[in-house]
């Protein structure tokens, strides 16, 4: 690979990028909102980055306790909502400025047909015992968010109904027809509370994906349901390979996965009534499992930066899962880099994808520039942001060099870099330095978050006909984040920086 | 110079170093501790570095509106003291756990006996009009602030008499013979309050010193004042060049410094009744004037570094000047980076200098070697803090590269650097790149301050015949701190670091 | 006087009552606007209120350091700008969701044309030396808002210029003459900045008032000056008795002050291209001096809620004087009840008119009633607020009972009181029995904060004929705020609330 | 009954009164101190006023994930610990400066005997299928806690082993001789660790106490286990009558509650060996069941205050069952005031209660008075602070009218009183109001919290002589806190409060 090239970038450029990164974000499961430190993580996130939706399992199990029974002096039984901790919950979504992209799901055990569960968690996952049970507990929650939240803002919430129903262990038997049953009563039940809310499903991962998205359009089709989006999931590692409490999974070229998005798509929009439909991924990371250490890395962030260049292309939105590491699929972690899913880990430390996301949700503007390794936007003040990324499957230990030239105005130019890599921001390095300590004392957390940071460098140069002259090196998996702009000397009077500095 | 060499510990290394880095720090005057920027500077200094005391000027000054007068009903005027502002300052220093280094001064304007002042905000620097008045206003203050603090706490806060009075500029024609009167008789006065309460002077600078110290001691014994201690000033630049706002100095060899301060040690030293008396100096800095931009330097940290590993060898203590730039003596500064005095510049921005007091804050333990480049001191747990500068004059443009063997048990340790260099750790090429604006927006502080930190590296070795090997390379003006323990490893089951990072 | 009443208010009610309670407050000096416990006073009442606009003097004067001259090589003197503080200042205003109503004054120490000052502070009164440079200055200084905080932003501020030109302390002589100058001069220069800008004065108090604004206008109409909108102050306190720090003064009939409001009316509505013009009382309070103790009591309270049902009506804005007790027109206060004029004594102690203001600005709606006494407002769900206070001159002892008849659907309705009386919310006299300290400490500041509340009642009642029976008694000096709306009980399954509190 | 009397106190009286109020506070499972809203109740609770012990159960239950197995290649089960949430938890905790009582219960379901459950969140209350295992679980935990937390603070840490074995519902058939088993071999394991542990139970509630606990000491005294102390609870009430998801339960009358104390203490002072043992009360309240609204009532705080005048007789320390209302025991409570044990209901509002504690928490000093309705201590500086309360059973309508006659130097004295009856502090009579929501919005949790202060009234009287008249007038199920203090004017020069109020 030749290491060193220069792109000239022409003056009114203009390429497709469709940057949704900030449209939504994948959470553990609801009942974990509950938590301090989940909220902690969740704060700094929204700070940093700010992501609209929120997405993830559990609204509906056990320990949200939103569905209740009880027997009255005649012996019949009859429902009752607690809407208690949902209250909280959402309160403190809309506070951090973050709604739900409510995902219905998983089964309450009182009203379960069936004991099945999936997760440490045990959440239920078998089709309701009374379907027009299910259908008043999803309307009584809708009318109490309504009533609480205003109706104006709630039925923007999207709704997708339940979760990756063609896998065994979320949906008994993958049963198709089931949940497509599921589907078309809680659609209808929604609707009935109000037109306006949007409904979307099937929410499948990645195994049997062509038929079942061809099915449930065509299920639609059939019965004549106005789906209003489609959902699937992206993941893109190999299989794990298992040792005591953690997995080991191989990323896979990330072209495999675009192609896939793309038969998805494709499917789609081979029906008529449906085409140009939006696509929502309502899950996508590396690897699918929450104990895979390759989540905490560099590499993970530097393949995540190519992904985010890519995903918006055929899809409306990709949520990446998850925000942070209060999670407890797999049980509770036992150290704090676990592998976990999160941008976030637990004692609040930012990954190194964290940053990438930041950088990506700093990336407004026009494109100008899009390859497998860069993207690059003009903003209305002339101004230009860009992310070089060095994405390996596994080692390459080059460098890759740049050198962007973007036409500006102005005699000289502001140059600012954010670098994220395994030498400037490897928190999990330090960790590892340290001992790889599973309790973490207030100090060790201070100095990992000290080197969690992006390291920032900025300089002013001259701008040579006409473009400023931008060089990026970015080392194996690392991302660096650019930003320059025309800039004015306004030294004050008798200050001269050369002077200053001896030189 | 020989850039790259290697220095062996042994294991009972035990060097005299006298760390009293954190005792005291200097201020702008009093009343501007009333201000929210002030406050906030130092809650960021007291924070991360956390020092003891404070002293700076303007006490007894018309912003803080302590001495007030009127007139009765038959014409007499009398005293009323407002300790209004005061009390806002005291609570404001104790709930950031530091006390004041009081300094007496300057006179307020109607208890003055001429209308000559200093500086920009006008501090009167002649004699009183009336001692007896003087003495009552002393006295007034210490109870005020004993009823409202505790005797016990306010009788350990020093108590300096006046600032400089050998400069014409801080005392009317600097009348040393009518210092020594005010000394005495604010001297007697604070000991009728309390006797308790440890009193010093003269609070010289470095013109004409020798002369000043020898005489001030020859004053108390012939006077037999049992003085508590002798305070002095030390500033370490050539005359500086102004040009507008600014005035630009070079640095002196530290050397001629140290020679000065001995020689006042010496001086106190050879009056038998004062031999080994303390000496604190109540200022020190590179240059003296609140406008000269070597402050905002890389140069500056590592020049400090340099003196932080000295100034405690003849001396008590040493007050940096100042903890921030809420500063007015030559007016209200025109932009955030404008040379003042501070460790923080204004916007809330660290300077290099600020992270070497922070590193020699966290340099407690017993001190295992000490150059003219670097200190080492070990802790009872065994561990190793160093830091190592290159100071330079003006530029060398070379690296220093050095080893350090530190005797260490185990088969691995840990080593920690932090790195403040011109590369790493500077805020003022970030602001100059950025055109130099004078006022800044949140979006640039916030990136001023990501600018402003150490940069954090971490690694595991293995112990090589008992020793850690440090290997430390300072850049041109840059200090470097590190951290050296043993570490044990307590990989979580199925945790395997490398596998995680594919090498 | 009856004191038992019962108003019915008809359902279609709807009255006058122009509600600006929050469009403007006093504030000291803009120097103080950089003080800690200033910030913090303004936070409380914006938090609890939420105030507009903000003004109050001293832009220009010495101790925010906007206007600085040099001499350059060739000896000739320039003005540079300073806006270090400026920006600081306005940056807490606008954090805290106010905006400054901008008051052009006082006259930078080295542009004065003399030395006269008003004030402990030394603004200087005189007219500038050159007109030329004071406009200058204005434009710079509107220029740099422009830039800072944007044009869309910066034109919405209104300006005023110059304060109480009326009185010869604060304008020299009184001279209208130069003042009309100074007026055109500076409405031209702004109007030059942008057109936009919305300019007024004449900023009198009521010292010749009739005549200043008649001539003012005569003055506007012969030079054809477009200005915006009419300014002048509003006290209404006998002179005051003097003694020691304080004045004591006695409060005027109410209708006297709004009688002579009513010719300010007139007058400017004589003009006929002026008719109708705005006019903005930029000051107001019942005492004109700050060390009037009257302030801090409920009978304060009481008064100004009589002021706040009137004051809209022939006036755009009044805007009271002032939210807090950092203030130092007569010198530094000796103690935390001084008879300050803020809503909030030192220490952050709301005094009760604090809550007059409050239950105003929670008084948005159609107005349905509206007495010497009371006022009441029907929102838009159908529930009322009002607000009836016993105000007296002096002492009555009475207490007065109301009833109001409130037109409401339903068959239950909640009422809340908040009561701030002399029994009830009265921190003055809290700080007379602990023995009147003048250093409190933060236990202290605790209690007195809790004393400071109004106190809440609520209770549950049966609507009668289509009405809710409010039954009202304010107490001597108080002012007791209310709400009234349908009420439905959801009382969840098996509460019994009666049986709960066993009654 | 004669409601007005008059009490002289004595210059040197001196009344046994064991106040123990602050030495422990109950807590729902530990589980749930990882949530949010638990944290900024504890915090609440905390600042107004501090408790030095937690206690709750559940450190072992399943959603603390403290006890994991796996099974290695050769199909061996091992145990292994998780102890990422008990750090997250005991962080809080000890960042609150609250220390746990550690309560060893339940059983992790995978090491139990059995399946039996108690509460809503199930925990296992069958005996450990291994006492190996078990005792490795404890000793694990200890040791963990001890390496983070430091060996000298964790060795202070009471502990009790389980939670009520008397009852066949915590405790498989109530199966004494088990107990005694799991008794003596966690005693055991617990000293290995560290002999200075201290250890107690049984832990018994008031079903057959008197037996257990002889039959515990008994055999103890037979098994020669050194118990470091005895633990039992303490509720008041009758069985309740059950409503919907509430309970109605009568107040019984205190004297027969604190007999049965008494009894306890006498069997454990028969063992000449145990003679005088501390007898901690880990769990009071009025009424055992989490649903009983009388907690939220002004009748509960009385009631609490007898109990808390009387509970440190007998016993060394006496903890509330519990500080919040975060709490699941018969599932997530639907509304805020649901009748919680709770100190604070949810939404963050104290109930009066809160306030009881708060009071006699301030009631530091040697107490000079003591009857079933006041006690009354005085203090190192010659203040005195009381505490009257007037408790019903049911309701009287009377206000009980009281005189104190308290000796104190000087001649005027400051008399402050904190009301909290259900005129004045009734936060439920405001919920039930607002028509007893179970959403509450911010502004009704404002709302909530505005009516749930003390009312606080302060006054300045003359000393009568040399004594202060205290004058307390309670209303029924009223709690009246009082302070009184010599106080001295010092009011400032001119200042004459008869004059700023116009009397």
């Amino acid at each position: 690979m030749d290491s060193t090239k220069c792109f000239r970038i022409e003056k009114d450029a203009q390429i497709p990028f469709n940057n949704k990164v900030d449209y939504c974000i994948g959470t553990g499961r609801m009942g974990l909102a509950l938590q301090k430190e989940y909220q902690e993580q969740l704060a700094l996130v929204q700070e940093e980055i700010g992501f609209s939706h929120i997405r993830g399992h559990g609204l509906f199990s056990d320990d949200m306790a939103i569905y209740q029974e009880y027997t009255d002096e005649n012996g019949k039984k009859h429902a009752e909502y607690n809407f208690t901790y949902l209250d909280l919950v959402m309160d403190s979504y809309l506070k951090l400025n973050i709604r739900p992209f409510l995902e219905l799901g998983f089964m309450p055990d009182k009203m379960a047909s069936g004991e099945q569960t999936v997760f440490y968690w045990k959440g239920n996952v078998t089709p309701p015992a009374s379907y027009d049970a299910w259908c008043e507990l999803v309307q009584a929650t809708l009318r109490h968010l309504m009533e609480r939240y205003g109706e104006e803002e709630v039925v923007t919430w999207p709704i997708e109904v339940w979760n990756e129903p063609n896998l065994p262990g979320f949906w008994k038997d993958a049963d198709m027809e089931e949940y497509f049953k599921l589907f078309a009563r809680t659609f209808a039940a929604i609707k009935e509370v109000d037109s306006r809310f949007r409904v979307g499903g099937p929410a499948i991962c990645g195994v049997e994906d062509e038929k079942w998205i061809r099915m449930f359009m065509e299920f639609c089709r059939k019965e004549s349901i106005p789906v209003d989006f489609v959902t699937r999931h992206h993941y893109t590692t190999e299989l794990p390979e298992k040792d005591g409490h953690y997995g080991y999974a191989k990323l896979r070229e990330p072209e495999e996965g675009f192609a896939n998005l793309q038969t998805t798509r494709d499917i789609v929009d081979s029906f008529e009534e449906f085409k140009g439909m939006e696509i929502h991924i309502t899950e996508f990371n590396t690897s699918y499992i929450p104990n895979c250490p390759l989540h905490d890395t560099n590499r993970n962030a530097a393949y995540i930066a190519r992904q985010l260049s890519r995903l918006g292309d055929v899809n409306e939105s990709y949520s990446y899962w998850t925000f942070g590491d209060i999670f407890e699929e797999l049980g509770v972690p036992f150290t704090p880099f676990h592998g976990g899913f999160g941008l976030v880990a637990n004692g609040g430390i930012p990954k190194p994808t964290f940053w990438t996301f930041k950088f990506f949700k700093d990336l407004q503007g026009t494109c100008v520039y899009r390859s497998d390794e860069a993207v690059i936007v003009k903003r209305e003040d002339g101004s230009y942001r860009g992310i070089v990324w060095n994405m390996t499957l596994e080692g390459t230990g080059e460098d890759i060099c740049r050198t962007y030239q973007l036409p500006i105005e102005g005699k000289e130019c502001f140059i600012l870099t954010k670098t994220v890599d395994e030498a400037t921001c490897n928190p999990l390095k330090l960790w590892h330095a340290m001992g790889e300590p599973s309790s973490l004392s207030e100090e060790q957390k201070k100095l990992l978050k000290e080197a969690a940071k992006p390291f920032v460098e900025a300089d002013r140069a001259a701008v040579q006909d006409g473009c400023a002259q931008v060089n990026i090196t970015a080392r194996e998996n690392g991302v660096v984040y650019f930003e320059v702009k025309a800039v004015e000397d306004k030294s004050d009077r008798g200050y001269c920086y050369k002077r200053v500095i001896g030189k």
